[in-house]
């Protein structure tokens, strides 16, 4: 491995490979300082670039619906992890060991295959998505509004970490690309190799079009001065450099939208339940030595504050010493080693400036942040580092451990008092990506979250029963919100379909329902229907938004009411019971059962034929709007409302609006039916 | 009228009405030019009204539920109704005619209302909103997570724009009150006299805890050095200022949530289609004199630019000439008057020397900027001027009509050569809060609708068919956004319940299901339930979340499936059809009803007996799971998930987790059921 050449990184921009003007800087291996890459982007004309994602990969991707980026995203996904075994063996000179490399290369590779499979389950397979209800803006139903998302017409610049240059880069574009973003990737240099490694492959598949991913490798030169509004630009990293990003003219002035996520003073609570003996305490003492030390605790999300009850401040301090007595650094390669390098020898220098700064106001308990001593690795070549605890006896009225972060394998013990002190002691953190709460008491927990909660992107509540399934304090996941506010930025990244909406604009419609359902795709009640062959005989193929069944009308009578109820069992008195129902402040008499209106609305509309109409696999927003009296005749209009073929599958959904009514035209039920239909039919031999 | 004498307007901070140290400035009358107010607000202590809205309102309000909240709002908002009278008196000295004040004073009022009844429909009635899905975390469902929003524990901070002082502050304090932020309202000093007599009612009313509405008028001081990262800074006004404010050091170091909204170069667009002698013509000549006229075209959202077909050009030019001619400014407090006075003689300097920049690019078609004719008041004293309107010959090459924005009654019509040039026209504009196109074409509309969308907070079609109901190009309303991208300020206002989001804070909770539960307030499937009485003989007093129904089991056979096709007449062929059945790629063989199987749960899970359980108003979300074939014996699970009392009423509504399944324990079926509860049984008499 020491003997390799270094390898000159190139930028993918405007179509093309291209190594930057003039001198490349050296690239170090975090755990043997050889040099492992060159890097430099100098020269390279980044206007070209975003005009180039604005101009080709912008529109190429916008030609596609989201199930069909999220595809190519899945494909994308799978032939990565195929190729895993690259990326982990170029993460090694990162300094960080194969374990620590999990979560950046297969954590980074199942977020995009997360997002890929989240947005064809919960996204209709569309262009443009509506947003929200239909809003009625008039009496008569004549005007009325709707928000429907559509992609951003520039480029999402995502300026990344060092710490995750797999996982930085896959969780911020593949919710840019489902939106139908073309996205510029500037990963820090520093780990910036396998960045372009996996950025490399990912064009090479062929599978994005031309434009839709662009890297930088080096510096962004007079990039951000291009920016405009249809851009996205999305930073990670110090909060210095953020503040800085946030004040640029252009950024300013454009109103560009601008995500930040820096790394924060995250804090882990032990509750007053949690005494030494319990589970807890030793989940919680296992979860504070993982965070101090996996990735060498250089993780926005590690665990800097260890509050405890005042009572455990010792019993802390000793269980977690010599749970990090256990951990010395060493080389990333060797399989014995349980932590990895530092990224670099000034990544070290700087937390150990940091450490000094705290101790300030608190004094080390473990460990020597000068002292190194490694299990395998030349301690004055690699950026190898003990871990550190810090003991801070006055939690309340200091500050250094509340602001200074030493971002490597350090953390302070502060003792609280009462649950309102550990909150205020979190608080303190001015803004935090998470906490957690160690407690079996469900209780506190409330009380601890729930104060956390304005201050926290995420907080997790850890106890023995899900002890072998919590994904643990450091992780963020696909489905949940990464962020948080105040020192950790005030950004949103994630938290499912919500990270795709970051990449889409929000505009709201307004309009007569013939026009709003043409804008949106989707059939609003008062556009205008079609009516002919049953829409239950057609296919995709032939299927169109607003074709529409209109039944005839069948009366509802007593007999069919305690009928049902006997049938079923359903003797619910405003059923039943005359006295009782005329008592009840909704029912001037009995009723007819909700679900018999539904039963015999199903028996007016269905066709009973086989047919394209494969399935009803739910019902969604049912609200009974009027009471159905004895002798009330009902009539059912049934509108086919969405169309969402489904990506490599014979059938799609269809989504129908369904609206029952009575001899007054006055609405009984409504409600969406959802079916699987068959893209044609008959359906293929091989279904 | 021109008698009285200036009125000192005061400052409500820290729980005291306060003055201004040193000389107060003058406030003019708009149309007659006497000194109307006196304001100032020298030596005041912003960081202490700050920190009183922090510790005193803030509190106070996040004691109350999301639907006391808006309850408060509610009173609040009739109450003003009845007073309207006197702010319209006032309002005419801003020089806004009565017709104009409505948007402000009624629309103002009826968007705090919209938002107050919205809320308790849309929102549960909470501390904390739980929002989405549980999300599985973990295969065995023993880690979840879920978002909650829980209201932000700042200040929130709304500094807002001269021409509607009543709207302006309503529109922001409703949603972020509803939210459970205390507010910190300054007005714009032109103007704050109105701003400021209808803060002093809503304060006298005692309805708000003390510290949740507090008021400056006069600058702000040192106020946003103190804003921290719990506050929320709202803006609308110049773009220059706004960028201003965006930089400011503590709100980008402390990364405070901010949100812009900037008067933007808005167009309109007259279709292909709607040629001279269509309705959409006259309708959109129609609109573009109202949005120039009205409030004297000072609104943020009125059209600057007029895009029509190059064919069209002379034709509006002639008949917007035509209408423009009728309209001659005046005094407001004249019943004839058409258009009242601009905000001051130095906004109509302003205006004067904008149309003068967009002379270099275009020519003036009617009117004269400055010769005055009044059909009241002395063109000398009041701030009146008559209506411009330009053409631009070089509409795709002139700059100065896209980017330079005369806030009074002027526009520019600009010929374009096809739908992707009207488009391109619009975008120009380089981001808008409001676009309006005219069309009766619905493809036309939807071309040009989406084309503009991503430039766009707010889109408007007109034609024929919402003539009389379309709320109009310039109408923000409470359910949609408001706000849009680049130029626009890139922020986004109320939306419905987005924009009470606005002003929480997300916060993803992870842990197990019974933390979850217990932290959101909402049973979690997985979380503890006690049985014992069937929860249906519950009020609201005695029901709990978690509380559980486990029905015995009833077998659903071929003989009920044909019993249940031929009732209802649902003899769809899965059902009904061996051989169709098997050939369908869902089914092994004929299956039961989805209807059938919901029925049968009611009757499983019913207490038939007269009680607490009014009504089952519907049903959310149900999904059929797994097929249920003949012989499958089914059960349900029935389990109090969330609790939503309606305030001031003798009920509230419960949402139960119902859950359907086979003798295998298989999910046939997954559904909410929500029911009317009573809070108390037997209901009072008087219900």
């Amino acid at each position: 491995m020491t003997n390799e050449t270094p390898r000159r990184l190139e930028s993918y921009l405007s179509g093309a490979w291209r190594t930057g003007a003039g001198e490349p800087k050296p690239l170090f291996d975090a755990a043997t300082g050889d040099i492992h890459a060159l890097i430099g982007s100098e020269g390279l004309d980044m206007a070209a670039a975003l005009d180039w994602g604005r101009t080709v990969g912008g529109p190429a991707l916008r030609r596609h619906t989201t199930h069909e980026r999220a595809m190519m995203l899945k494909t994308i996904g799978l032939k990565l992890l195929e190729m895993k075994d690259d990326f982990h063996r170029e993460s090694l000179h990162t300094g960080a060991t194969p374990r620590d490399a999990w979560p950046d290369i297969d954590g980074g590779i199942g977020t995009m295959l997360t997002f890929a499979s989240k947005a064809r389950r919960e996204l209709p397979n569309a262009r443009v998505l509506p947003e929200g209800p239909v809003e009625q803006l008039s009496k008569d139903g004549s005007f009325v509004g709707q928000h429907v998302l559509s992609p951003m017409l520039g480029v999402a610049v995502h300026i990344n970490a060092f710490n995750f240059p797999v996982w930085g880069m896959l969780e911020k574009i593949a919710p840019a690309l489902i939106a139908g973003m073309p996205c510029l990737v500037k990963p820090a240099s520093t780990g910036a190799y396998l960045a372009e490694l996996v950025a490399r492959r990912i064009i090479d598949m062929g599978i994005l079009p031309d434009g839709a991913l662009q890297i930088v490798c080096g510096g962004v030169g007079d990039l951000l001065d291009h920016v405009t509004e249809q851009d996205v630009v999305t930073f990670t990293g110090s909060a210095a450099t953020g503040h800085k990003l946030r004040s640029h003219p252009a950024i300013v002035k454009n109103s560009v939208r601008f995500t930040m996520e820096a790394d924060s003073l995250n804090a882990s609570i032990l509750a007053p339940d949690a005494v030494a003996g319990t589970p807890e305490f030793d989940l919680f003492v296992k979860e504070v030595q993982r965070e101090m030390t996996s990735k060498a605790g250089q993780k926005c999300t590690a665990i800097r504050r260890v509050l405890v009850p005042k009572s455990q401040e010792q019993a802390v301090i000793d269980a977690l010493s010599a749970a990090l007595a256990k951990v010395q650094p060493g080389l990333p390669s060797v399989a014995a080693t349980r932590m990895g390098a530092l990224a670099s020898l000034s990544d070290r220098d700087t937390v150990r400036a940091q450490i000094a700064r705290i101790t300030t106001d608190a004094e080390i308990v473990f460990g020597d942040p000068d002292a190194v001593s490694t299990s395998s690795g030349d301690p004055d070549k690699g950026a190898f580092m003990n871990p550190v605890l810090l003991h801070c006896a006055n939690s309340m009225t200091a500050t250094a451990p509340h602001d200074t972060e030493a971002f490597g394998p350090a953390a302070t013990v502060m003792g609280y008092d009462g649950v309102d002190e550990a909150i205020a002691l979190a608080m303190k953190g001015r803004g935090s990506l998470v906490s957690s709460v160690f407690t079996n008491d469900d209780t506190l927990a409330a009380e601890l979250t729930l104060g956390l909660a304005p201050q926290h992107g995420r907080v997790l509540v850890g106890n023995r029963d899900s002890a072998k399934t919590s994904t643990g304090h450091g992780s963020p996941l696909a489905p949940l919100i990464h962020g948080g506010p105040g020192r950790a930025g005030g950004g949103e990244e994630m938290g499912g379909m919500r990270g795709v909406k970051h990449f889409m604009a929000r505009t709201a419609i307004q309009g007569t329902p013939r026009m709003l359902a043409k804008i949106t795709g989707q059939w609003v009640a008062g556009a205008p229907a079609q009516s002919g062959m049953h829409p239950f005989r057609k296919s995709l193929a032939e299927l169109h938004i607003g074709d529409q069944l209109v039944t005839a009308r069948r009366a509802i009578t007593l007999e069919d009411t305690e009928h049902f109820a006997k049938f079923t069992g359903d003797t619910f008195y405003a059923h039943m019971d005359e006295v009782a129902a005329k008592a009840n402040p909704f029912f001037d008499d009995r009723v007819a059962h909700g679900y018999l209106i539904v039963s015999f609305a199903a028996g007016l509309f269905v066709q009973p034929d086989p047919g394209p109409v494969l399935a009803n696999y739910g019902i969604d927003n049912l609200r009974f709007l009027t009471p159905v009296y004895f002798g009330d005749s009902l009539g059912v209009q049934l509108t086919c409302k969405e169309i969402s073929p489904r990506e490599g599958s014979v059938y799609g959904e269809v989504r129908w609006d369904c609206c029952v009514t009575n001899q007054n035209d006055e609405v009984v039920a409504q409600y969406d039916v959802l079916t699987m239909v068959a893209k044609s039919w008959p359906l293929p031999d091989d279904a």
